[in-house]
């Protein structure tokens, strides 16, 4: 050991010496099993006083590193631990990514494979993100903060902004509550996490999904123990007969902009949803993911603005403002507003209360209604942009969906299987999702794509080698 | 219903009529089962178009509020939900609050109660948030951020702010590990909620836990539907006999510094541990809340410094910078890793991104181990005013672990139950939690005294009133 006493701080030896003899340990020079030298010996050699080694070993008794044993003299009982190597990221090839049935982080390995054209669903124009109205709106709320809104807070969510979101409800979704019906979460993901042990104590054990459906939300819900009887969507929404027959007391619905097909649920099958769960007793979560992105039709008002009683409301910033966010909120019906509050308080106590708080001026000012207004416009050139390339080099091809949202869903004539094609296309450079994945029931194949967060000439230049690699593969 | 279309704007008469008339479902004026004037009386009354009225009710008609019924013509069929009431904001009564087995929700219940003087314990002094330090970091942040940044994020948090606190251990608590094994999670709470099912897979179905040991980290185990056998806390920290004695294979330790004793465990006493841990395969659950606060001792180094396989290590900024952020680390044991990763997936797809770069920077930038020196002296003052106002107002009584921390806990040699002292002090404008709060075995009555939030001044006052309450009831 290499110790010298005069790169100790003044009045710091012992601090000094004992970091030192830690680290020694820590690394192998002094070994378990070993034993130190006499405090009279090191303190001499170390031409320090012999009180400066006994602390030292004193403190190193006191971390259970060390231990005193009369004349075996002190020993070295316990090194801290030495880190493992660290694991290299492992991005997972492309081609396993599309060959295997998709576990839970295959969006992440979707999210790390390279492209030069990313068409994956789910993102607004990130680029967009307002981060001046952001920083601004921090530095409002810093600077008014009282220090009790830094303490742990209230789990349901600030005063403001249940507020702000009761108010962006009425006017954007047709929703109107009170701010204390509406509980804050950490997005969609949170929201079903905390749903699933208050359905199974309801009595729920199946959670019926449309097919296709989003493959995340059903993943989700099989992590949470529940069933997810698949139900065909149609032209009109899901079929609620088809819904009926699977005997499941819950559906998870995206009634606004059907995820993945885009289809707006009509107003004869919202009719007969509200009977089936006004009726038969039955509860709908409403994933409410992208309604505020509408480009050719009026705005649909949420199901939850219809029926309270039997409709859990689920909404994010994730495609307003961006995923990264984390911020969500639920609407749920009363009976289980106690037992959701209950969760998020032993889930994390509350989501972090500046975020929330920069949020809600955001809402209130209107900067987030502007931000939106823009988004809209720059979403719909890129939907144009898509619809058109995809006219050009995917002829035959039918665009779903393409009048609301941030993706639409492209099905194509030929026989060619979507996670083959998905994976030609990221061969080439181009990140999409397969039709498939989001399939519990047989179906054409088609292919997911994200218009939103691309701009026009990369769409283009993406589409046209969709269009390739689907030849390559007829 | 009063319609005036000189209201509706330019070009959007369908607009604003669908509105209008949704509006008068939903009070009640257009009441359910009632009907529509016919299209043309509407048109006519309004002075607009026939198509104008057609449209309007083709939407409501897709909304789901109204039905075309041939010769019974358009009835109203849904109206949208009414908000509920808002429950007026219901601070429970002090009386009940300490008179009753305290529930999940106690500690909102005691944070709403009024109070002149708040010895809470579990807060730094939050007045001393660095707010400008905190503005400046997200400045530079939000400036250097990619768009990818603000997508679906890495459920194990930033790579940066995963370094950070890997340096940061390493620093502070004697942790050597590698960014890979550190876990982002939304604070303390979040950690044991996703180390629960961890746990229970593991065969585990008890946590160990000190006795007094938090009253919250106990509800929360039970609320994860595990068992916790209390096992005494002496002078020398955990009696591991008696943990052996239980029969659990796991404990939650805070051996930096217990809560609420401030014991430190020894040396021998943490050597005996690690052969439980090492020697039964025990698992220790390490819950290092406010080890960064020190006074009058060195620091001592974390147990997971030692024994990396057996040891699950918590931390968080909650006792650093503020609850409100709600960010803390795990750093598990790497049999548990890849199950905690799951978790956190599903729980909320990982911590919002924002706030976990703005901490790495205060943290890679040394500002927050300047805060925290700085924090260090302003404790330092308030922890002596509190020990001198017990010494002039609480004779006989005793403060324990006041070396270190955000609080101490006093026992007094009256026969008076601290439940009832609490109650009596919050009477006179003072909160504390009574020690039988965090007790499951008999003991001596006490109170458990957060200092770090309250200035010396205050304190003093505060201590007073706790004095003039014991009187009163002795």
């Amino acid at each position: 050991m290499q110790l010298d006493v005069a790169d100790a701080p003044v009045g710091g030896k012992a601090d000094w010496l004992t970091v030192r003899l830690r680290q020694a340990i820590g690394d192998g020079r002094l070994a378990v099993g070993g034993r130190l030298p006499p405090t009279r010996v090191l303190a001499a050699e170390l031409g320090v006083s012999r009180g400066v080694v006994a602390e030292a070993y004193r403190r190193l008794t006191e971390d259970g590193h060390v231990e005193g044993r009369r004349r075996g003299g002190t020993v070295v009982v316990a090194a801290p631990a030495v880190p493992l190597p660290a694991e290299p990221a492992q991005p997972r090839p492309p081609a396993g990514l599309f060959a295997n049935t998709p576990t839970p982080d295959v969006f992440e390995a979707l999210r790390a494979a390279p492209a030069r054209v990313d068409f994956t669903p789910g993102q607004p124009d990130l680029a967009a993100f307002p981060r001046a109205a952001w920083l601004q709106a921090e530095r409002t709320v810093l600077a008014g903060l009282s220090a009790g809104h830094l303490g742990y807070g209230d789990p349901r969510g600030t005063p403001q902004l249940r507020q702000a979101v009761a108010d962006w409800l009425a006017r954007n979704r047709g929703i109107r509550v009170a701010p204390d019906e509406v509980l804050i979460v950490a997005g969609t993901a949170q929201a079903l996490t905390l749903l699933h042990p208050v359905l199974r104590a309801d009595g729920v054990d199946s959670v019926a999904v449309e097919d296709p459906g989003s493959l995340g939300t059903r993943q989700h819900l099989v992590n949470g123990d529940l069933a997810t009887p698949p139900v065909p969507v149609d032209d009109d929404g899901i079929r609620v007969d088809a819904l009926r027959a699977t005997g499941a007391r819950a559906v998870l619905l995206t009634p606004a902009h059907q995820f993945p097909m885009g289809v707006v649920a009509s107003g004869e099958r919202r009719r007969e949803l509200l009977h089936w769960a006004a009726g038969d007793g039955g509860l709908i979560v409403e994933d409410d993911y992208d309604a505020e992105h509408r480009y050719d039709r009026p705005p649909v008002p949420a199901l939850r603005a219809l029926l309270a009683d039997r409709v859990c409301y689920l909404g994010s910033v994730s495609k307003l403002l961006a995923p990264a966010l984390r911020i969500g909120w639920v609407v749920p019906p009363p009976r289980y507003r106690d037992a959701l509050v209950n969760g998020k308080r032993f889930t994390d106590l509350g989501n972090a209360v500046l975020p929330q708080l920069v949020l809600a001026r955001l809402m209130a000012s209107g900067d987030l209604e502007r931000h939106l207004r823009m988004l809209r416009g720059r979403h719909r050139r890129r939907r144009d942009a898509m619809t058109q390339a995809l006219a050009a080099h995917l002829p035959g091809a039918v665009a779903h969906g393409a009048a609301a949202g941030l993706h639409l869903t492209v099905t194509y004539p030929q026989d060619v299987p979507d996670t083959d094609l998905a994976a030609a296309a990221l061969a080439l450079g181009v990140k999409c999702q397969p039709l498939s994945w989001h399939r519990q029931l047989p179906g054409r194949p088609g292919l997911v794509l994200g218009y939103a967060a691309t701009p026009p000439g990369a769409i283009a230049e993406g589409v046209a080698a969709l269009g390739e690699a689907l030849r390559a593969l007829s």
